[in-house]
């Protein structure tokens, strides 16, 4: 009885029923989205995607982020292009207890559906509490199978996006609760995203083809295509099918009770989630040695003591694109140690083939510690006078122990989108999307979310 | 380096050298499929997801089988909306050893391309040779993770069918290798099917979803979109997060060697085919009780000996629409009993509730035999004044054993798209499809396939 389970919980959700605590931090993970989105859009992937999908968009209702293309496409193309550039440049959100980015399926949907929809408009109070809905739906599923599924292989913010996604665009449409599980089913009959894309256009295109997956299945759904009642709980439905291991029903039964909404947080550095608490070293040795007047080209070499995940995921030794650096520990560390940042501007192309760079990657070297946790990380760094720096970072700043502050979230979507759509533009979207729970249409957003066009 | 292997095998393939029995049976596997898709546009599933998705069409360039709305869609639409169709009555064709139904992915995505495309045209050999590619592609990868892929849930036709899809569409873009080896891994993290949706309208997403993954991977893999070199053996890539066991290197090596679509097969009956055994033996009950004037109103009981696979894909003993009856072994015995054939007609809503049907399938009792196989079947009829009669079916019409004769697939073609398109635009279609190597431009091919419009 999950699929019901979790369908009634989702149609019974009252925006009334929310603590200030769980919408305060869903307005937080849609504004670190959206910044997410219009920054992405720089990247090349949204781009050859919407090239490649142009020509099957039916009559445009809805906005590319980031775009300065005028032109409007369907809700369909909106959900899949805009899931990928919140994505591209892997620094979103993580529920950490999952590694799911759980805004990207379900935001990207609920945005090009509230943009498609003029009567009644969205109001910012059902975009919230739709996303919540979702939110809690694919963190609840992720909680019910991680880490055997995630283990084989799976990318398990996109297998379980899809089922977010629908129940959020379920919730946004007001379908009952046996229709949204036929809509659960649909969505979860679908399971997209393997984690051989890692480094790669395809990672992104996961998180855009499961908000298109669950948009799909709910209204398919609506209009009474059949699928089946059970779709997480059958024998061969999508916990069994997907997973060596599951409790799904324990994990349902704390549906309302704790929030996983509320334990999202939002990635200070944009690269994959484990390699975190090693940058966070990295910048407190690069500030150290700057104090004390050390050139980092005097780095003899800096030694890390990590969890073995560092190195299964995020291993690459040699990256030769900014999207492999994201997942090279190595280049991550460089660029930390002699930038004392690491933005999406350490992630590009040239950065990365950057022969100050490559170089002092070389000097990373790295053992897999048997009691270090993912939020962890030994730094030791040595230097050609002989001066070594010694960290250890418990839980790096962006972790729920460290949460990113509201000033740095700000700073965070302004740096992405300013680069994108101009500061002045970058301001009014922060403050408009901050602004989303007193929104009469959420529709309204979609001008602050492109550059200022010249010409009308 | 499997992923290369496929690739490499298709890019290279040619026309010239495949053999007649392969060119007769890709042949045969598209007419069987278009009179599918013509057919299966009656029952609803299609229409709902027509009318769902007719406003994320593009610039409509392709038609919908059976369709009399002269309007185009798109290919991503059309892809579909035709593979939905072509699989929903569940006759189409089957490569055993698999249980994989291979047309539906691949010559949906392939004809949505060639109406699509237009400078070149698309030739009659062109399509065969590329449908050719992604038949072979989609059965060897099934062969290579059957059964453990298939027992443990997934909907094997669609799950592999993105591949073949891609893989077909890739060969008639004319992409090179390494490209298609980009779009196998955009195809193949997309995995789509689960058994659980087994008589329901989502089973035949599962097929018409396949053919857009595979169709949409590789015109993004053309625009350089990235993604893998290795998607299928990589750890973390498909091979290993789809099944527990796999022998994909040997294989593959046996590409253009062993040509599975030459074991490709047509089914008489629309259903699952592991009850066709038992309703090739209840007919031919039907017939030798009607010589010796035996009413079947005085049928006391059929027993059925049959393989555990009958009771686990169709043991629905009670259900209540045609598409659940499809997968009801009872069903298809009683309606087999009383009209001595099983068309797409004793498959409607209406034959599932008749009252004879009914009291008839209740008289079905069904045992689990260890030695008989899944294309076997023990039959025991006993009527009131005593009369038994015994059958034992060993290889159903319709399988390899005993292949629809070409009269019989005309008949089946004629049957299923007269309903649709009436007589005389059927016969067209049946000679227009059978004779489609000898083509120069398959987007002909859409005169064919509607009905005949009063209006111009």
């Amino acid at each position: 009885m999950a699929t019901q389970a979790l369908a009634s919980w989702a149609t019974g959700l009252q925006y009334s029923s929310l603590s200030v605590g769980v919408v305060d931090a869903a307005v937080k993970s849609i504004y670190n989205w959206a910044g997410c989105a219009i920054g992405g859009y720089a990247q090349s992937a949204p781009t050859i995607a919407l090239d490649t999908f142009s020509s099957f968009s039916g009559h445009g209702t809805c906005s590319i982020f980031g775009s300065n293309d005028s032109s409007l496409v369907d809700a369909q193309t909106a959900a899949l292009i805009n899931g990928i550039a919140s994505h591209i440049d892997d620094y979103d959100d993580t529920h950490l207890e999952t590694i799911i980015h759980p805004s990207g399926p379900v935001a990207s949907a609920l945005f090009a559906i509230a943009q498609q929809q003029h009567h009644p408009p969205v109001s910012g109070q059902d975009f919230l509490l739709a996303f919540i809905a979702g939110v809690e739906a694919e963190c609840k599923l992720g909680l019910s199978v991680y880490p055997e599924h995630y283990d084989v292989g799976w990318h398990i913010t996109s297998t379980t996006g899809s089922i977010g996604a629908a129940v959020a665009v379920g919730k946004l449409l007001g379908l009952d609760t046996p229709t949204l599980q036929q809509a659960i089913g649909i969505a979860s009959t679908q399971v997209t995203g393997m984690q051989e894309y890692f480094g790669t256009d395809t990672k992104s295109f996961h998180v855009g083809r499961a908000a298109q997956n669950g948009m799909l299945a709910a209204l398919l759904a609506r209009n009474g295509y059949t699928s089946s009642m059970h779709g997480l709980e059958a024998k061969y439905g999508w916990t069994h099918v997907v997973s060596t291991r599951e409790n799904l029903t324990d994990v349902l039964a704390t549906l309302g009770k704790t929030w996983e909404v509320e334990k999202n947080t939002f990635k200070p550095f944009p690269c994959g989630i484990v390699i975190h608490p090693t940058i966070d070293g990295c910048i407190q040795i690069h500030d150290q040695a700057a104090q004390r007047g050390l050139d980092m080209k005097s780095l003899k070499s800096l030694r890390l003591g990590v969890n073995q995940q560092v190195l299964t995921l995020t291993g690459k030794m040699d990256p030769q694109t900014g999207l492999e650096g994201k997942f090279s520990v190595y280049h991550a560390s460089a660029v930390a140690l002699l930038f004392g940042k690491a933005t999406p501007t350490e992630f590009k192309d040239e950065v990365v083939k950057n022969s100050t760079v490559v170089e002092t990657r070389k000097k990373v070297q790295t053992t897999v510690v048997e009691d270090v946790r993912t939020d962890q990380s030994h730094l030791q760094a040595t230097f050609a006078n002989g001066t070594v720096i010694e960290i250890f970072v418990d839980g790096a700043i962006g972790s729920l122990k460290k949460p990113l502050t509201e000033e740095q979230l700000q700073t965070k979507f302004l740096d992405q989108a300013s680069r994108v759509i101009g500061h002045a533009r970058a301001e009014k979207a922060y403050n408009a999307f901050k602004g989303i729970a007193t929104l009469k249409n959420v529709a309204a957003l979609h001008k602050m979310i492109s550059p200022e066009r010249t010409r009308q």
